[in-house]
Order: structure tokens, then C-alpha cells, then sequence
């Protein structure tokens, strides 16, 4: 808790089976237009649509859709979300989806009425809005980014092989967010596997940071502790209510801002793995989960005090007759057979990369301090190489 | 996290050595008329007083001050505090105090329009608020209570010997709060050493409850870890920041809403506690350290696997060749161990309380549902007479 900071997150949650009946209580609080915005239509088949529909007209709102964002949200297609939700004129942006969805939403909330081009203005200038803000709902279907409840949003410029996020303030979080842990139960393993580990390095880069002992460490070690817990019972019963609530939740935490309070953070698997999304538009979980284990090993030596605490911590690690770095270690071997058990992609070449593009991956790689080292280009590199 | 809820805690933080920078801020938003509430007249010596009232004086404020609130705030100054906020026309009440000054301040706000009897109104029938709130914002003196983010204010009428509590939703929760660990270090170990009990308190009658296994027990055995390490390195040395930075962190995370989201709770030893408090006005956390262990004695029967838990994750209580019930009392022992050498009051006698009290404690003992054991009046009486 070293340093000065402020907290302050108004967004205002439902959470549980019947979460969607806070929808209509908050819908009453807009204007008439709603901008309602998805993603392939998967919400179409299992009945979410319909059921948030027929709310909408209940409150006697004018529906203008936006669907069809993809995993990815491409600059290009925020440009047409924005020509949506000024044509709808809208009071609300309504999005009903996974994070890919409420990062867009929040793009497009920003970006609207910015006047200009907004992959340069937010995601290139990193500017702050200081134009009209149309307020951002959301119905969560896919669990891990913690879009919900965050000013995140990370959009993908395609021609420029771009994949950069902008972290807005309070005034750009959800206002509400609905969360209801059945809606997760129809997304693939595959998605709900990559979603676990997207939390689990969301609380990672922010543990492995800094050299303060602060409570947010102790609050993280029990958010690994229950993921961890309860991703085994989801991955053996994925229809297991306490196991996906927890992770729903725990996904909430690990990045809406607490953890972060006071103390340093470290995104560079997020830059690695963005970068190798802005390349193979594979899933985000599972572009973390490639680099992950490389990147760690890679600076474990500069943070080892904090991996061996991680090993004994989170992993049970029993330190007893061996060196700091070989508990240290033994943690990241725990984790990696854990990983492996759990079904996550372990290397690049399992993602679709190709070795001719490593060069690119290397310079579309954002470098951000705040790690145990400070990365340049070489580093890297070296990490992208070791994840082949 | 079983059952539906939902979350709100719009209190905006301004936390570290320069938070008070962020009270011009905040009160730049209010109206003119601020009534001052404080407590016995140690904001006067230690130099806090006049830093608020310049930096109310440059915005411009009228200032009406409401000083001499008690550790224990009663019935009679709550209807004081009502005239004056009246009488000033109060656009903000400004809480420059403890948990004492903070609930009272809430108390105020919710009173000051109520029309009629508050203490009946909100404390006998429970009941809502339904008239003008005033906002209130705290700037704290003193860790522990958690009032700093939260809805609850507890009440003590004498005259009927009660201290209740009510726990107001997120219309009466402070607009504000302002959290600089350093103030701190003037409060006399005794009050320090009783507010980190009444966190560790909150922290167990959130966690004691319930058979489902969820990411909020997870969390709360982070924050009991952090509190345990932060309060041997504060008892050692009171001034050492970072130690009690975390534990002013730890106080407002323990209640502030989010451990108890999706879950049980078992507020019994509150309610012994706050009977105790009532008879001796003894401080309140050390009512709650002198019930405690006679209370999870008593109920550890009935509550056996969390209890095991509790020892191995919390207390770091070996569990290799022992039973269950062994495991969990291990975990009690090694609790009061803990406390002993913390300095907190284990018994009722030590608190000024007479074997003829009693009778009249045990009436006035409000009994909750909850807990592993539904009480009755004998197991109030039980624990108790088992605590002097």
C-alpha cells in the first residue's frame, strides 16, 4: 500500500440465476434508443436475444442492433459501430456478450461524438475522452476479462497489426453489468478454458510486480487459490453452478481495478499475448497461456523472493530442505502440469504462428515497464522464440 | 456464491499520506453549509482540526461543527446532532473521527428529515429511510469499523440499555472518505490494537457461516494472512507505514459489502459484544476479542470443517495425523496465542463487567441466524458467563 491512490468503482452489479431481472431496473434509468450490440449470433440459438428483447420492448425502448463484432474488435469495425450509435442516436449501448463485445461497446461509447479518428486519439495517442460518453451496460456470456466492471477496452488495427488496449477512467466503466453464471454453461471448453487463464494472468501481472508486501498480494493469493479450485471442478462439470459462479466472480475481481490499488503491475504477457493475437487472431486466453511459462521463467530470477512465495502460496509448494530458486521453480512446474491438465494451449505453433513471424510479433510488441526486468527488443524476442 | 445478489459501493477512496489533497475535490460538490462532526477533541492536538478547516475555509464553506461524539454514540446526541444539522441547513456533514463519528454522522443523515423518533424509526423497527439523506463524507481517524465504506452506524441507547446496529443500503454509504495511514499513528495502542480485533471480527463472522465453499473465503483468508502480518509488525513498531497502510486497507475491505456477497454471515459475536458495550461502554473492540474464543468454543462443534480450514489456511496449523476436531481447536489455540501477544482483552472481567450484569446482557443480546449454532437465550448465557 505504498503510494497514494483514489478507488472509486460505481459500477453496479446483478449477479446469480436470475440476474437478468436487474436489467429492466436499470433500463428505466435511459432514454428510448438503445444501441443493442453482439457478437456472431451465438446469443441468437440459446435464447438470450430473445429474452433481452423482449425486456427492451417491455420498456418501451427503440432497439438498434449492432451485431456481428468478432473476437478481436477491428478499428475498421469500430468506425461502423460508431456510425450505428449516432445514426440510433443512442442513450445506451446495450452489450450482450464476452469481453470482446463490452471492450468494443466501450470504444464505441468514447468514440461516437470524439470527432476524429479513434484508434489514433485512444489507442495510438492514448488521448482521454472529452467528448460526449454514451453510457455502456452489459449481459455477460463469456467469463475472463473483466470488461464488466473496467475501463478496459482493446481493439485490433488489422492493416497495421496492431492489438493495443486503453485503460479509460470511471466515467467509461459499465454502469451496470448483468452476471449470470448458466449463461456461460453453452460456450465451448475450448472458450471457457482460455477465459480461466485470461484471470489467472490478469492477477498474475499484477502480483508479480514490485517488492512491497501489500494486502492486494494476500487478496490475490485467495483469488488464485479459489480459481484454481474451482476451474478443476469446472473442467470436469462445466454445468458445476458453485464452480462457474466462483470464476465469474473471481474473473470480476482480478481486474476491476482493487487488486491494483497501491502497488505496481507488470502487463508484459498481455503485450506478448496481444501481439501474437494482432498476428493469428487466435483466442486471447489462449495467446497468454502460449507465452506465459517463457516469459516467467525468463525473469524469475529477477523476482525470485516473490516466485518462491507464489510456489509455497498458491501451489503448496513444501520449501522445506530446498533453495529460494528451487521453490521458486517447483512453483512454475506445478503450474505448468496444472495448465496442462487443464487443457491450455502450451506454445505458439499450437496457435497457427509461424517463425517467419516472430520478426513482426517482436515489433508490434508493446513494451511496458513494471516487471522484475525491464524488456527490450531483444528480451522479447527471446521470450516469443522460447514459446514456439 | 450460491443465491442471487447484487453489488454497489460507490464510495469514492482517497487513500495514502497526501489524501487529504483529495477532500478540495470532493467538496467542491456540495453546497455551502458543512457541519463538522468530530469526536473527544483529538483532531485539535494533533493538528488534523485545523488542516480541515483551512482547506474548508478556502472552499468557501460555512462551517457548523458538531463536536463531542462518544465512543459510543448515543440516542440523546443523535437528536442533537439532528437539530444541528437543521439548524445549519447542512448540504454535507464532514465525519473527521473514527467508526464512532462516522456511523453517528450516517445516523444524522438519515435523521435530521425523519420527522420522527430516529433511534424507534431505524433501530427498533428497522426501517427505511424515506425522507432527505444528507451526504455525508468521513475523513478517518481510526481503523477498524470499516464505516468508512459502508452503510452500517450503530446506536447506544442508555436509558434501555441497547447498542444496535443498522445497516443502511448504498444511498446512505459515505459519498467519500479520506485514508492517510499516518493519522493513525497517533491513536493509543490500546484503540489500535482494539480496531485491528474489530477487523479480524468482521473478517470471521463473514466466514464462519455457511457450508458452500466460495471465492469470498478465499479472499477473506488473504485479508486475515495480511492482517496477521501487518499487526505483529505494528504492535512492534506503530509507525512502520507500510504495516499499517495495509491494515487501514485491509479494515475498509473487510466490510464493506463485497466478502459477504453470495453467502451466510453469523454476526453473533458482534451482537455479544455489543451488549457488553452497552453495560460497560467498554471500547468495542475489545468487547469482541473478550467473547470471541468462549463463542467459536462453543460453536465449533457444529461448524467443525470450516474451522479445520480456517486453522490450516489462516493459522498455518499442520494437519498430519490429526483428526478433524484436533486440526480446528489447533486453529483456536494458535488464534489466541496470537491475541495474547497482541495485547487484546480475553475476558469480561478485564472490561470492567460484574457477574450481576449478566441477566441484563443476556436480555439485550439481539440473537441473528447465521451461525453454525442457532442461540438461544441459555447459549447466550453460556457464552458469556464463559467469557468473564
Amino acid at each position: 500500500m505504498l503510494g497514494n491512490f483514489t478507488y472509486c468503482n460505481p459500477t453496479k452489479l446483478y449477479f446469480g440465476e436470475s440476474a437478468l431481472d436487474g436489467l429492466k431496473e436499470e433500463l428505466n434509468k435511459y432514454g428510448k434508443n438503445v444501441l443493442l450490440v453482439y457478437g456472431g449470433g451465438s446469443i441468437k440459438k440459446n435464447g438470450l436475444y430473445d429474452a433481452v428483447i423482449k425486456i427492451l420492448k417491455e420498456c418501451g425502448k427503440n432497439v438498434y442492433e449492432d451485431g456481428g463484432v468478432m473476437p478481436n474488435p477491428t478499428s475498421e469495425k469500430l468506425i461502423e459501430g460508431c456510425e450505428r450509435a449516432r445514426a440510433a442516436n443512442a442513450d445506451l449501448i446495450l452489450a450482450v456478450g464476452g469481453g470482446s463485445v463490452c471492450d468494443y461497446s466501450k470504444a464505441v461509447s468514447v468514440s461516437a461524438y470524439c470527432g476524429g479518428d479513434p484508434w489514433e486519439k485512444y489507442f495510438i495517442r492514448f488521448e482521454e475522452p472529452d467528448c460526449k460518453i454514451i453510457p455502456v451496460g452489459c449481459v455477460l456470456t463469456m467469463v475472463g476479462t473483466g470488461s464488466e466492471m473496467n475501463g478496459g477496452s482493446v481493439i485490433t488495427n488489422r492493416e497495421q497489426k496492431l492489438k493495443i488496449g486503453h485503460v479509460f477512467g470511471e466515467n467509461v466503466f459499465p454502469k451496470f453489468a448483468v452476471l449470470n453464471p448458466k449463461i456461460t454453461y453453452t460456450l465451448p471448453k475450448y472458450q471457457m478454458v482460455a477465459g480461466i487463464y485470461d484471470i489467472m494472468c490478469h492477477i498474475l501481472e499484477q502480483y508479480f510486480s514490485g517488492t512491497d508486501d501489500n494486502t492486494s498480494d494476500y487478496i490475490m493469493e485467495g483469488l488464485l487459490r479459489s480459481l484454481i479450485h474451482s476451474a478443476d471442478i469446472a473442467v470436469e462439470n462445466p454445468e458445476d453452478y458453485e464452480a462457474r459462479s466462483n470464476i465469474m466472480w473471481t474473473a470480476t475481481w482480478a481486474l476491476n481495478t482493487l487488486v491494483a490499488r497501491g502497488k505496481t503491475t507488470d502487463w508484459m504477457v498481455h503485450m506478448l499475448g496481444q501481439s501474437v493475437g494482432a498476428y493469428t487472431d487466435a483466442t486471447h486466453g489462449m495467446t497468454l497461456s502460449a507465452v506465459s511459462l517463457p516469459y516467467y521463467r525468463y525473469i524469475l530470477p529477477y523476482g525470485e523472493e516473490k516466485f518462491a512465495r507464489y510456489a509455497v502460496n498458491v501451489w503448496n509448494v513444501n520449501p522445506e530442505g530446498k533453495s529460494k530458486r528451487e521453490v521458486a521453480e517447483d512453483g512454475l512446474l506445478a503450474m505448468e502440469a496444472w495448465m496442462k491438465k487443464t487443457g491450455l494451449v502450451m506454445n505458439l505453433t499450437d496457435l497457427g504462428a509461424k517463425p517467419e513471424m516472430l520478426d513482426g510479433m517482436v515489433k508490434s510488441t508493446l513494451i511496458m515497464d513494471g516487471g522484475y526486468k525491464i524488456f527490450n527488443a531483444d528480451d522479447v524476442r527471446a521470450v516469443l522464440k522460447a514459446s514456439f
